[in-house]
């Protein structure tokens, strides 16, 4: 299965390194690409850095490169990939997203027209977010030296409350609640590189989580600790948040949701979902007694999956690790994985 | 000439796809690599979002990415241009630069000894420039889809003035200095990859400005605009400004200070010193009468080439467009280069 973006036959509709070199090209691509999607650049698009109007109080500060091959996937595109990327791990720390950078490194040969999708798609999912893609910067590398493109973007979000969402806040009889079914988004990548086709589609669940995190605050769920289960998925999420806090924590396997089809792509290629990339779940560890409320605010929140599917053990043996009750009730211990089991899905 | 970095012997000390896959690679590139360089990550270091601490007032924000080629080169590597260039960029908007983020996009098969000699250059060169590297993320492409390592920083400053240094602020009759002699850093790229030698070694200018700005606001020179002459070089830096401040700007070629070095080196190549980027030289308009202190102010600051290189004209004719009077008396007028020069030199 080809995913190379054929090429153009109109050189003139192609990124060329020119369009990396600061002159007529660059302003061109600045004009006519990045200006009309990322109207918030505005009239300040060509200094050297955007000034962020007066603020007050905490600030929340993240980065993450994207590297996603195919460049567009059920569900998503590496545009759509970088902006919730950064939204998300903003509002994981319980920020609120508010302004985003992006660094373009294109690769020579890239159809002009695939740089406009991924930039609409770019944009079109920051104005959902709520965010304004405010700085930017393109490189050109020849061909063969990126994959069509990578993209890094970095934002920042305003900390209204005093809390901050630690995993040392995190605390014996808490309860360990997922936001939604897990590894649809590795799966759709790998489904659709390795050409596989499921009875149900198999489409990312990609998406900006900080409205379902600003109603859990909202709310006043006392909530511990957040974290999006990207890379390395839920088991790893948690295994971090064990070793963090120094708390020992309880997985129950038959709890956590996974799609029929996600378990069969996993089945076929030999893969735990526990560690498929996620780009649109994440974990909360929550008081135990406002679990419920909080599992509601998700379900409002647009995430019916929503559950619960573990809890913080009370002091003792196994601190700082993860435990998994799989369903024939056998405990055993998770740790990270050693080694890439699936590489640029992000 | 081969730049391109030896494979080590054991396949231990190189990149793997593993090392991007967020798990026990991972974790080990983050404790081994970047934790013991960029002590400022801290405790934090493994949370979605570093959280600045209380500020108030307005911050800058700018980002840029780094695809240079070689990774190495005199006077500087991509590390130290990497965070050069964010607080350059920062430091050219007035701001104090305070926090930068990085994202690494490394290649499978990068020496292990490579990456920690960039690491290591990045931090020291946030220690020098009185900036923390708070927030960063790893992604790792199979071989030859990168050569060797990108980086896009991100930063955040602080803006202590009231007064937007903006292009909009130039006036009639205002002054035109250049901190230092143009070309360096293009040509030392250059001649690097083309296996030049001249006399004089040819080493890149890349250093941080933010201190030299700083000298200036303190001494309240009334600064219009500040920019750094990266790529594209001091032309075309003039040309935006007249541009976007719909001003005429006169630039005197003799005036404009270039070693004899890259005067030969720029012959040899056939590339014009005007539009050869740099990264440790930046253009400043300021008021005519205070054009002097300024100059006492960069050469304090340890930039004894600042010169006077050019003014703004009174209204009339020309209006948005940088005119260039050569040794011979002869005026012209310059316009953004249509192509690119010198690829892959940031």
């Amino acid at each position: 299965m080809d995913l190379s973006c054929p090429l153009p036959e109109d050189p003139a509709d192609c990124i060329t390194l020119g369009h990396g070199g600061g002159g007529r090209l660059s302003q061109r691509l600045l004009e006519e690409i990045f200006l009309p999607a990322f109207g918030t650049m505005g009239p300040e698009h060509a200094l050297d850095a955007f000034t962020v109007g007066a603020t007050s109080g905490k600030m929340a500060f993240s980065t993450d490169s994207h590297v996603v091959h195919p460049l567009f996937f059920p569900g998503g595109d590496i545009g759509k990939l970088a902006v919730c990327g950064t939204v998300n791990d903003l509002a994981m720390s319980g920020a609120r997203p508010r302004w985003l950078s992006v660094g373009f490194i294109l690769e020579e040969g890239l159809p002009m027209e695939t740089l406009r999708k991924v930039v609409d798609s770019m944009a079109a999912t920051a104005k959902a977010a709520g965010v304004s893609i405010v700085a930017g910067d393109t490189k050109v590398v020849e061909r063969g030296k990126a994959d069509g493109l990578y993209l890094t973007t970095a934002g920042i979000g305003t900390v209204a409350r005093e809390v901050e969402l630690v995993p040392g806040r995190i605390t014996p009889g808490d309860t360990v609640i997922v936001s939604g079914d897990i590894g649809r988004h590795g799966m759709a990548i790998m489904a659709q590189r390795e050409g596989l086709a499921f009875d149900a589609p198999l489409v990312s669940d990609c998406a900006p989580l900080h409205e379902a995190v600003q109603g859990l605050l909202d709310a006043r769920v006392p909530v511990r600790c957040l974290r999006d289960c990207t890379r390395g998925g839920l088991a790893t999420v948690l295994v971090e948040l064990a070793r963090q806090s120094g708390r020992c924590l309880h997985l129950e396997e038959a709890a956590v949701p996974v799609t029929e089809t996600v378990r069969a792509a996993c089945e076929l290629l030999g893969i735990d979902p526990l560690y498929v990339a996620n780009e649109g779940c994440f974990v909360a560890v929550v008081a135990n007694e406002m679990a419920s409320e909080a599992l509601d605010r998700l379900r409002d929140a647009g995430f019916p999956e929503a559950t619960r599917i573990g809890e913080v053990a009370s002091e003792g043996d196994g601190a700082g690790r993860l435990f998994l009750q799989n369903a024939f009730g056998i405990r055993r211990p998770l740790d990270l994985i050693s080694g890439e089991q699936l590489p640029r899905i992000c």
